[in-house]
């Protein structure tokens, strides 16, 4: 048949060199979520697409890293430092410590939580390599201290690290007087029981609440 | 409950400006298949890995446009003009055509066609307003007069209007004395005739071979 070879060896996709769109689809296909095949519909949706798009989406990127710092007293990225709820003298002394400064953008969009922050840039992971000593619980110590703060909330995710890491701080906080909850864990609304697993209905049970 | 509002309203969300991420999220939800949550889950990975990812892929796509052309006689997309694929002399005189750029990519990849390329840039769609008119089909019927071609493969999807087109591109050449062929749509490989939709159950037994 013309055209067709029947063998898959042969030089021509190298014939077909489009450098700037590989290079583009392997930096794009780094990102979280993007596999090699949605990286290549994107940088052909950009080819497609008026050439300002690209260029303002390239300009972004390159001030990116210099508009954004992490606030030096909580660590949640900001573009000024001290960051405006750090700034805030209306905020109620209450720290709501996160794993990640992601977390401090999803409670504050919730809009019910009228408190400070304090970011962690981790959980206690002994398998990873991180110990106690690489996360901000110093500093979390400090502020109770210094910001007379009446209490700390432990919003790390109800995960193994995420438990583990609440009940370090707790240990490292008792001494303080400070008040120290944790965020409830149980079925999410909506939910089914049904598709419950385990451990969540067993926190379900033994964080019942009476009516 | 200290730190918490019992209102939805107030100005707390407002309070944190972090404009540079709202822009680069808004960009990026703009791309195909992501929404204003995984866009933010890559301005946030962005942000947390090294500050010369976002200067390269920043640098990558203000270039972008310059660096990419199409080809003037394929239409595929191309750093050269005209691109290697047509350049090419030992390509043999066969043409796929092929709705889109990025289809040139796919078909190359898959390393078994070893002729030439014609982008049409689109399909017909009257509701649509996209006439035979706006797609190249003069130019692959010039091409195919000048380059002698022996074979045109109609390589548009087997949907309504990649049909269509086919069905007309048809007819334009009927008088140049090419062979026309029409890639096979029938059942996936691996695939289950229980999963299979009428039409391509219709087609794949239209299409049937004799072993």
């Amino acid at each position: 048949m013309p055209g067709f070879s029947d063998t898959r060896r042969g030089p021509y996709l190298g014939s077909f060199s489009s450098n700037a769109i590989d290079r583009l689809t392997a930096l794009f296909s780094r990102l979280p979520g993007l596999g090699k095949k949605s990286a290549g519909r994107l940088v052909y949706h950009i080819l497609d697409a008026d050439v300002s798009f690209a260029r303002i989406l390239g300009e972004e990127l390159l001030a990116f890293h210099d508009a954004i710092k992490r606030c030096s007293r909580c660590g949640a990225y900001t573009e000024s430092d001290p960051c405006p709820i750090c700034s805030d003298s209306a905020r109620e002394p209450v720290i709501c410590v996160v794993e990640r400064a992601q977390d401090v953008r999803i409670i504050e969009e919730f809009r019910e939580f009228h408190g400070r922050f304090h970011v962690l840039g981790g959980l206690i992971a002994p398998l990873e390599g991180v110990s106690p000593d690489n996360l901000t619980i110093g500093d979390l110590l400090t502020r109770v201290r210094e910001e007379n703060i009446k209490e700390v909330i432990l919003a790390t995710n109800p995960t193994l690290e995420g438990d583990t890491t609440a009940l370090y701080i707790q240990k490292v906080l008792k001494n303080t007087g400070v008040e120290i909850t944790r965020l409830a864990s149980g079925l999410p609304v909506g939910g089914d029981l049904e598709y419950a697993d385990r451990l969540t209905l067993s926190r379900s049970f033994r964080g019942r609440i009476k009516l």
